[in-house]
Formats: structure tokens, sequence, C-alpha cells
């Protein structure tokens, strides 16, 4: 089989899946529906299933009048074609700070979703009212991956860090104004938490974020090789 | 009494206890010990009292013995020398992040105190371990007026002020590494804070938190006036 | 009685005005009119009144519709519903240093109204044309706690800084161009201010100023503990 | 049992074994010798085991005159003083871009086998000589998770991002000069990465990296939850 | 020959191509259709040709209708009028990270190609799929000069230039987000790039890549001094 | 006469008292004694006379053994040789701040002086003690030409700006910490002053402020243009 | 006299002409029309003169239709009315490096004309095409001021202050992309001129560039205080 | 032949001379001197000659002991073993602004000349003197390759840049001080220059324009393919 596709103006990466566990993902920023359609398509013919993030309203509804079967998730503005190969045993859970972060978790939990993860939801339980979020605290702790959503100062996952013995992925949202700098004050501020066991993705970057999440997942699921075993 | 006493160098400032409250408090970086000894004469001479801030150890040394009445603070290079006016009902408690935070907190102890204040200490609280700062929550929650200095990813003063009716002066410090940007990221997300009722200094200020933190305290206790009283 | 209703796309912290003093306040911005109105109707039917910030107009006519005794303020794109429990002895000073900081300077003065507290203005008294702003020279000595929105290079509240015993808290605005930064710069100066007694909060966030001035003036007249009292 | 133990300096949290997994980490910068020494004291009555990171050779001595038993590691500054309770099956890759990124890499993996981490370590494979670390591909493909530590541009994890099914937990570090900004610019490109899978830590911060490396083991050493399975 | 003429707005610089051997170049960005039409005029009448760069399509429309016989290249925003003195051996090659970066990409291609550069476009082989770069290793290593044009961490250039003996002018472009700060991330990272032999030009400035790619071409088609010759 | 004189590791500007009215001044930073001594010799054979600015104490000891007539200024660190050509009406006044400012201000007050300027000095009138200033603003009104010099927030500027009908140059200065940024946030408010008729030199750049302000009162003793004249 | 007017939203500064030499100049960005249309009678009834800077075409026509006899400038976006009280000897020389630079050169030329002073323009001569600035070199000499407007780099000014004995005022514009940072890379660097004699002002702030000049040339027709004078 | 040699610290890249042109020459800085000679024993070994940058004097003199052959250089901190093996027709330029630029300009001109280059140098001809610059005008445009190197405001590369039909590498210099940002500010002025054929290196990146420069020689010494030659 040949590991990419030349369509010109992109080379789809063919062998992605084979090499990272997962088909390439569309970014649909910066491209127009038509050459979005061309490498769903060849993605289809050698996947079944293709996967479009950040697409405006618009770009998809061209692309559903061509995949009627695909579904487009306005809030997290992913659509997605197929379903994940695996179903994992573990979940993650996706905490966001505030109400206003919803879009950045959506694109997390969508994205987890379908890279087959069951998914938890936990909003609006930001550090201002941290009895909502201990109310939630022997959730939390059972999850078996943590991504957590927080713009504003991005309290959040540290708080989260210093509660729980599994991975903790934070994503920093450009929710916020003045002092914020558009979030990369709540990046800057996730990366030098308190809290060991974090480690952080760009701003808004819920996809990346679940990515990750899949991938250690996916680990945990396949299992680690048998002569290093735990004793 | 003329309002400024005009030394060349300096014209301190002999007005400002009137005006503000409080006698001219010394900075001592960049001046030189005989500078200071200078100042302090002046301030003695008028309000029988004077306060000097970050005072390095050598300077100290030098004014010690010209005064050997006053007192150096090690921790906070404070050199203090009288006793306050005034002993303010209510109190000031002064919540550290971490050990590392030290010299700051007690630069708004040491100070605060000086200004009249009770002073309570609440050190090495900070999120990575939630448990401790909750353990101390009803105490928190009885304080006239919190000072919260942290480093690192300055999440602490977010938490506490989510737990309070009283102001919180949050202080961001100097202390971490990288992302922190010399205390500026901690600055930034506290400014950006989801908690109201909160306000910031600058990095590594405990001096001027505790300076507004008496003024506080000073209108607290000479009461405010009759005629708009609570009903 | 539960500490939070969960709306799902919102937990409603029920029990924040017994925390903090104050309920929950909205901030309007990426919230749709009707996520809005179902926080308002849980909010109102807890604590009978609700406040929503950074409301457009857009959004404010639907709420309108829905609560014709609510009030919009359109200078400060502030919502009211209800009135304040309390009034408190004392005032707070709004001072603006030019015409284009009203906007912030109004969200001050109507949040700090809407809180209990008396409020008086003074606008368009920036430091280059001093002989204003001494001209009320003895009124800002008056004011139980001042809040000073500056744009441009932020030195306003440094002046006043100087002249009073009160805490100042000093609210930063966009209002500028070119090396203002959309108000980073008079941010960062009035945190390296020479005068002692003040603290910042972020850029345009009168809001917050507002509601640190109302907990400082609660402080007051609720009086502090007899046991330390001033003597 | 205790949840911290009070030094006054120091709230030693004893409860986060329980709850993160591990034992408090101290971080060795800005404490005295005799302060760790204290902390040292504490955790090791309680866990049986220390691990102290930043730790300068001069307080090392100091403390391995009281701890014999201790192990300093020169280059990555850690002091170690007893034995991980687990041995993971499963292993961590620490790659480095370049020689002078050893001291963080060094940090990753002594943090991560005192973790119970199998490590393997594949050094100087930057992306100027991209065949250097073609011929190791293989090897590559093979690690659990990979922690990729590089300086100047930072455009190693990239690469390897997109060769990998495992989580790639990316470490920029302050080797380099001008426009490198003391890391804060591969910093900032790793989390601009167009790999996915990828998540990011502070700069120089090896051990975060290794501790995140750890719970990823820990969680695939002990397996995901029955009911969900992998089916 | 007078060096310049004076337009008033304008003084175009006839004398450019003598001292740099390119006419000026109209930087379309700015000035209005007429403006432009007229240096136009005064270029085509002393050099025979003109090139707009950055033109949006509806001043290309106005030009278009005064100069039906030039060329204007949508993706580019390039309005081409003449042709170019020259033809070079040699050849540039245009290698891009992505799709999204193909408007810098063929700005590039399209003034390296009008300067009397034969071009050869390599798109969309960015790291994450290195493969695909290597697909491609041989025809790399035979251009004469490399334009590399990047987006999010800006990798690419320094791989390639590891496998190269010839010039590389590394391109960053504004496509990304967060982290990416419009460019500035990759433009640094390309600065502190490990690879030699790389020089870098503004974001987004694929023109000043390929004006300096074809300076390089001219140099090596005219020849260097006898005199000095290689031995 | 020629224009420059060529010494290999620099080509001393011989020309510059005719274009620019005043000779090269020789920055001592970065130039080792050796070279200074070379460059002065070169300056003294053409113009009778030299400065050196930012030169050590250490420079200075070796130049002074050379030059016995020279003046060596401690606080300004300036070394001057022989005298100003002119000596001019007006005069020039040094504004300060703060005592720490006063290295950058009599960079100033020397720099002038040596001009051919008259200078007052006015120091430690900054703004938290507005009283101060206000006891000399008839004096400020009088002088032809201000210097003001202003750490922290660099406030005092805007405050003189507003007072006169003079040109004020405003000089940050380095004074400060935390949010200060070495003297950038000064800087940045000083240009976006609310007072109009200011202009600002690079941080700590006592020199330039001074020179400009020589050549202001150069020009306005030399009178304008007869043909143009006030009416 | 009453020194201000207070119009409840602005307090209109009537001592500002006998403090600083001129009346109070409107900011038209972020008032209304209806704002500047009562400062307008105000400073009109005082000062039989108003003018406004930054006024938008919509605005601008509003006030056209009250002052017929104003007058708009299109491209500085300045609206006059009344005529300035003196005519200067001397000139102001605006010099401009670029086409696109042109409004902020405007804004600088209209604004010095209406204070009284002639004006003399030369645009584009920007240094990569440095003969046709020399070819001006004779004119520039002659100026008694220079207004020196450049974009991109921001060179221009260095070269010029280099050439001439009369004072530069450097205005850097936000003419340019990418690295440009909206011109704070000019501004940045026109602050760090290797030429002396000059000072900067804001981004695009022609304005206060000509009021600067107009104060210089104010004080050199007034002439300076004889006892004094030159010898 | 192996690729590379591993070293276990260091994987020497034996097979860069093929796929560059030049062999991997060793970054003194971060490596101890017995690090440093064991890879230049290795590359010696290979290639017969070795290149160290920034190496300290310290470290010099222990190479030194072992390579009595090298030669060090004290002002460009290079230590050279063998020769060139090219010695290329045309030369590289290396023109520097002032004298404080020189570490920097030997750099450049050092490692030129190592790898085979004719260098000529022209120092201190910062653009404050454009007489001296103009005064070399003839010389300037015969050079083959130009390296501009310049701190302050980095105008240099530009004024050249507008002079020459040559390829141009500017270097910004770490020299200056407060806005100058230790040398970012000349580094984004010469990104955003308005002459074209420029390209930029990092800060004090003496090596990698000369390294750039060197295969810009090559190319043309060697000639392009006969198929596309010069018609």
């Amino acid at each position: 089989m040949k590991k990419f596709e030349d369509l010109g103006f992109s080379k789809v990466d063919l062998d992605r899946e084979k090499r990272t566990g997962y088909p390439e993902v569309i970014y649909g920023e910066g491209k127009t529906a038509d050459q979005i359609k061309k490498i769903m398509e060849t993605l289809i013919e050698t996947h079944g299933k293709a996967m479009v993030t950040r697409l405006s309203k618009e770009k998809a509804e061209v692309l559903l009048a061509v995949y009627p079967d695909a579904d487009y998730h306005d809030v997290s503005r992913i659509l997605l074609y197929g379903l994940p190969r695996d179903k994992y045993g573990g979940d993650v859970m996706v905490v966001a700070a505030g109400t206003s972060d919803l879009p950045v978790a959506e694109e997390a939990a969508i994205t987890a979703d379908w890279m087959g993860c069951k998914v938890n939801r936990l909003y609006d339980v930001g550090v201002a009212g941290i009895d909502r979020l201990l109310a939630y605290r022997e959730d939390i702790t059972k999850a078996s991956v943590l991504i957590v959503v927080a713009g504003m100062e991005g309290a959040l996952p540290s708080v989260i860090g210093g509660m729980v013995q599994r991975p903790v992925i934070a994503v920093p949202t450009s929710v916020g104004y003045g002092a914020h700098l558009q979030g990369l004050t709540p990046l800057l501020a996730m990366l030098t938490s308190c809290a060991s066991g974090m480690s952080v993705v760009n701003i808004d970057n819920g996809f990346g974020a679940a990515y990750q999440a899949a991938l250690i997942l996916k680990l945990a699921n396949e299992g680690v090789a048998n002569e290093t075993a735990l004793s």
C-alpha cells in the first residue's frame, strides 16, 4: 500500500493509522470545503472514516450534503464520519471550569469518544466555588485519565492534579480578557503548576488533549510487555 | 510645620503621615547605608519611628550600630525602629502557598504588625494539597482581611477568594522557573482570577499588600460616617 | 439547602452569598441569552435578585422582555434585578481620568451601588491638568474607599494614592493605542506605583474593583471583633 | 493517620501518596539544607523514602552526611533515599536532542526510574542529523511512553510524535541563546506542534514529564476497569 | 537618467534595478488602486514590467482593466506585468509544510519565477509524517536553493537544513493559533534552529525569501571573480 | 580635512561636529580602556575635547592616568576632557522622581552642562507626594527645556507635561522590580502619556535626553530664520 | 476666570492654554459626536478655536453641519476650527519613509501648521533607496526641527539624526506586518537608535510629535532669558 | 562507513560533511573540555579538521594543550584545527556597525575564512555617520555575499540591502540596553526591513551567517546545472 496520496495541494498521510494508531484528522481551518471534501474522500476510501475539526457551519453544510451520514457537532465544530475501531476500557473525564469553556471541553469530549474512549463530563466546577468540585471528588479520583479545561487564571488543573493518581492533561482556553492575553496567561500558569503529573496542550486545543488521553487508554487496554510486568 | 525636609539627594516627606496615615517608609534598595541613615534621622526626629524595607544584611549592620534599639528581620529583610501608634481591632491573615514564599509572606506580616494590625500566619497550604487548606477553612473565614502570597501558577488566592466575605489581596512571588517568567505568570493569573473581591499588588510586594490591609483595618476601626450608617 | 443547582451547562452556586456575602454574579459574555435567563431564574428564586455584567444590548432586550422590572445600564452594560440587601455607611468614590474611561467607571459605580454602597463620581480629572484634581482634593480625602480608573499611562491612582488615608483600588482601562498595548501598559504601571496602599484589578474590570470596595465597606460597617478592638 | 505534619515553615503532605500515588517530592531550590533535612525526616518516617530535586552539591553534601545511604546524582542534581514501591511493566524512553540537554534528560530518567519505571535513554538525536534518529526508529516505536527533551527550536518531539502510537511528553530546555528566550521559544513551538498526541511541561521540567510518564505506566500496569474492557 | 520619479505621494526608485538587480516592487497593501496604477505606469515606462504583491482581488480588478495583459494570481495575491529579463540556470525548490501554508509558498514561487528562476514545488510534507519528506529526499538534495515555508512550530526547515549542501531560507507563516502567536513562535523557532546554513525572513514573507533566492541564483549564474576562482 | 579616522577597530567620525553640532561621544561600555584611549586621542587632536559615557571606575582610572586634566563623575560615570564651546542662554531643568534615579539624572545633568547648557536640578519630587512637586511649580514653569527622569510607574513627566509651555523629554529608568520589567513599564507608560508636548528616550538614557535638550537650546540661541520671524 | 468647565462627562481644561501655550485638543476616538460638539462649544467660546484628532468621517460630517467653517482633513482625520494665534519663524520638516506612512505624517503636518509652524514635507525617502534621501540632504540640514515618520524597521530617523544639528522627533508607525508587531518593533528600534539628539513618541502619534516640535519653535521664537544669553 | 559515532553523551555525525558539505561543528557552550576533546578526536580522525565555537579561554587552554597545532581566536572565541578543503572564488564582506559588534563580526569572519571564503572586513560604519558607509559604497557593491552585523536599532543591513545586487545576511547583536531587549529589537527590526534580498539569523549568530554565506559561495563556485544554464 502506498504511504500517502498526493492530491497536489495535499499529501494525505495514508500510513498514519499504522504508525500512530489513528488516521490523519483534517484540521478544517484554512482549507476550502472542496479541499476538505477531497481529503475526506481519500481518507474514507482507505480507513472507512474521517474526522474534521474546527469546521465552520457553512463548510459543514457543504460536506453534509455530500456525506449525509456524517454528524456535525455545533458546539465543538467537529464533523464525524464513521465509527471508532476500538472501544476502550477505562474512561476519560472531561472537566470544565466554566460555562464559557464548553466549546473546548466538547471538542475534547467528542474527539475522545470518536477515538474509542468512554467519556464522562463534569462542567462548571471552577475553583471560585470549590465546594462544587469537592462534591464530585470521588468521581474525579475514579477517572482513568482527566482532561481539565479552564480559562481565566487556569487554576482548576492544579487543584485536581493534587487529588488524583491519574494523568491530568490541562487545556487552557481563550476565555477571559485583559491580562488574560487571549489564553496565554492560563497556559503559562498551567505550565508552572505546583501539582505534579500534569502536562499541557495549546490554548483551546481540546482535540490534542483528547488525542493524548486516547493514546493513554489505548496503551492501558493493550497492556504493557509481559517480561517487565508489575510484580 | 514644613511639609518636607530637603536633604539634597532626598526630599523627606514629613507631611505623609498626616496625609496618608503613616510616615514615609524607606525603600532600602538602591540607597547607600549613609543615605538611609540620614533619612532615618529625619523621620525619627519627626515621627519617633522609621521602617526600612528590602534592606541587605550588610547595610542593616551599619544601621544597627547607629540605632541599637532597631530590629532587623532576616527573612523579610525589614528594619524597624519604634512602635506602631495604633493597635487595630480585627486581624490580617497572611496565607502563603509554599515554603519558598516565606520571605514575601514575612515582609507582609512584619509590615502589617508594625502598622498596628494583629497578624495570623498560615503557611504552606498550596492548592496541590487542598486538604491542608480546607483544614483551616474556618480560620480563614474569620479573618478581617486576607493577604494571599503564592508563586508558581498563583492559584491559591482564587480558591480562598471563593471562601470568604472579606477582601483578599493577592501577592504573586518570583518563586518558580521557566514559563513562570520571574513572577509575571502568577501576577497575570491572579489578575484574571475567576474569584471576585480580589485585588493584586506587584510581584514580591508583601509590603504593599500589608500596607493596604492596614488601611482597611484602620477604616474599619475608625468607623464610617454616621449619617450613612448601616440600617 | 443544596449548595448549587446543576443546569447541565452550569452549576449555579447557591451557597455563594452565604460564603462570600453576595450571590453569584452572571458574566454575560460568552453565554447565550437563554443560558443567562436560566441562571437568572435560579438566582432570583434563591436570592430574589440577580446581576449580569458585560451584557450586550441585544441580549439585554431579550432578558428585559422576560424581566420587565430589571434595569439595563447602557454605558456600563449591566443588567440589575432586585435591590441590595444592605445600605452601608461610608462611601465609595469612583474617580476616572478621562471621558473615554466612563464605561469602566460606570461598571464600577453601578456595581458598588447595587452592592449597597453610596457612590460618588469624580470624572475627567486626569493628571495632564492636575488642577482639576486638586480642586477636589478635600472630597477625595473624605472618601472611605477609592476606585481610580485610568487608561493611557495610568498615572492617576499614584497621585491620588499619595493624598489619602484610605485604600485605593486602581483599574487600568483599554483606552489608548500603540505602546498602550490594550491596557497592559497602565496595568503594569499601576502595579509598580510609587504610592503605597494601592492594589490593582484586571484591565477594564470596574466590576472587580467595586466588588472589593463593597467588601471593605461591609467590613467597616459590620465592625471588627471586640476582643481586639482599637484602644 | 494525620493528613499533614505541620513543621511551621512547612506542612508536609503525608496524605499525598494515598491521594496521588506517590509521596511528596521535595523541591530543593529556595529551601535551606536544614529545612530539607526536616522535611526528609518526616517523609522517611512516614514513607521510608524521599526524593529531592534541584539540589545543589553543597546542600547535597550536608544531607549525605545525615543520610549516608542516600544517592546524589550530579548531572540531574537529584538526591534519592529509599527504593520505589513498584516496578512497572512497559518502559519509558527518554530521548534528548543534544548533549547540552542531558541534565534535563537525566532529571527525567532518574525520576522515572525511582518511580518504578524501566528507563531507556536515547541521547543526541536532534533533527539536524535526522538519520541518527531514523537509525533508532524501531526502538522508538516500541517504547510505552516517550519523554522527548529538546532545546534550541524544539523540533524533535514533533518528528517523534508522528512516528509512534504512544503518548509523547515534550520537555523544552533552556539550552540556546538570543531568540531562544531562555526556553520560551521551544516551549511555545512544542505547544503548537503539528503532531497529535503530544503534551508539554515547563522548561527544564524533566521531573514533571517523568512524573506523568510514571502515572501512565501505573495506569497501564494496574489495568482499566473490567466492565468497560476492550472488546 | 533621473534616479527617481517624484509622484508626490511616492518617489518611484527608477535606479533600483541598476543598484540591486531588479526594479522596485510595489507593496500593494495600504495603497489605493489609483496610487498603484500611477506607480505601475512609471515602472512600466522605465522597465517594461511591474510586480505588485499583497494585492486584494478588488484592487486587482481595477488594475487588470487598465493592464489587460497583466496576470493576477489568486492564491498568492500577486499581479505581474511583463516577463523576467533573465532565465537562470539552477532552480529554487519551494517546500511547504502544510496545505494552509500555500498562499505564502505560492507568493515565493510566483516571485522566484518572475525573477528568472526555475521553480520546483514540494507541498504538504510537514514533519508529523516524516516519510512524506523522506520520499523526496533525493530531489531535495538536488535543489540549488531551498525556500522552506512552515507554520505551526516551524520545524521543517531544521530537518531539511540537515539534509542539504545548499542555502535554506526559512519562511514562518501565520498559520496556527494560541501559543503560535500569529507566527512569532515559528519565527523564533526557525531563528534558533539547530541546523546550520539557514536564514529566516519575516512571517508570511514568501516574497522576501524568493527575492534572496533569486539573488543567490543570479550570483551563481553570473559567476564569481576569476582571480579568486576555485582551485 | 578627512571625514573620519580609520583606527581599524573604529572609524572615528571627525566630521560629526560639523554635521551635528557636537563631536562624537564615546560610549564606554563594551570597549577596552585601550580602545577608548585611542579614540580619545583622535578626538582631542581634532576637537580639543572628548566625552566618555557609561565608563566604569576601573577604566576611568586608566584614562585619568593618561589625561590627568580629565574629570570623572562617579555617580553619572562620565569622563570629561575639555570645555564646551558655547554657553547657551536659557536653562535645562533636570527633574528626578526618586533618590534611586540619581545616576540617570546626573548623566543628563553632566551631559547638558558639558554641551553648554545651564542646568538646574530638582530631585526626589515623585508623584506620591505631589506637594513636593507643587512647591516648585513656579521654577518648573520657568525652565526652557525639561528633562524628567522617573522609574517605577513613570508618572512624573505626565504631571509636569501638563504644567509647562516648554518641551519635556522623559527618561524612564530601570529603578523598580517585578511588573516594572527593568524599565519597560515606565518607558511604555511615558509613551502613552495623556500630556502633550512630551517625547521619550531609551531606558536610563540620560545622555540622549540631555543631547536633545542641548540641541533645542542651541536652536533657541542661534535663533530662527528672519524671513519667517514671529510677528 | 474659572480653570475648567464641568460638563459632567468631561471637565474641559480652560486653563490649559495659559499653562501649556495651547488650548486643550480633543481626542476624537471613544467620544460621541455629541460629546465632541459640546466640548468644542466650550473651547470655541473660550479660545475661539478648536482641534479634533482621530475623528472618523462619520462624526466629522455631524460636526461640519454644526460648524460649516471648520475644515476636515481626510488623510490625517483632523478637524480644525479657527486659526493659529502665532506664526513662528523657522520651520518643521516632516519626513516620511513610505507612502503608507502618509496618514501619520499628515497628522503631524496639519497639527504643526495649525499650531503656527511653517511645515515642509519630504515623503517616501525610506532607507532602502538612500539616494532619494541624499538628494535632499541640504534641505534636511536647514530645517529647524525634524519629525521623521517611519514604519517597517524604522531606520530613517537614525540616518537623518546623524546628518543634522537640529532636534529629531521620531514617530514609528503601525505600517508593517509579522515581526513588526503593529509598530512596536520600529518604536523599540527608534528608542535604541545609534544617533544622538533623537527622541520618540508613541506609535502613529503624529500629533504628539508636532506638538513638541511647535513648543520647540515657540521657545526659539520667544527667545531665551537675557541674563544667560549666548556670548 | 558508519554514519555516526556513539560516544554515549554524544552521537558524532560523521555523515554530515557528505550531506551538508561541511563536518559537524562543535558548539562549545554547555560542554565540558573533556566532552569537546572526545568529539574533536572523532571529528579529526574522520575529517582531519575540527572547529569549536563559543569556547571560553579556560576550555581553549585545555584543548590547546592536547592540540598544539590548533588556533584559538580570542575575540571570536573560536578554536580551529586543520584547514578548509576548498578555497572559493568570490568573497564575503563582513560589515559591522560599531566597535562593540566586533566579537560577532569576527565570529562570522573566522568561520567564513575557515569554510573556504575570502573575507573582507568593513567595521564601524553605522548609519549615524552615513558618510563613512558611503565612502566604501563601491567596495560594498563588489562583494559576492554580505554579512551585516549590527546592534542597537539594527538599521545598517537595510541601508546596505538597498545598495547591492548580492544577498545580504543580517546579524543582530546583543549590543545595546533598555528597549534593545538583549538584541530582540534589532532582530525584529531586521526582519521587517524595507529592503529586499535580506535574510536574518539569530542574535549574535555570526557563525550561522557565515555558514550560509559559505554555502552560497560554494554553489556559485560549483556552478548550477547545465541544462538550465543562463541564456
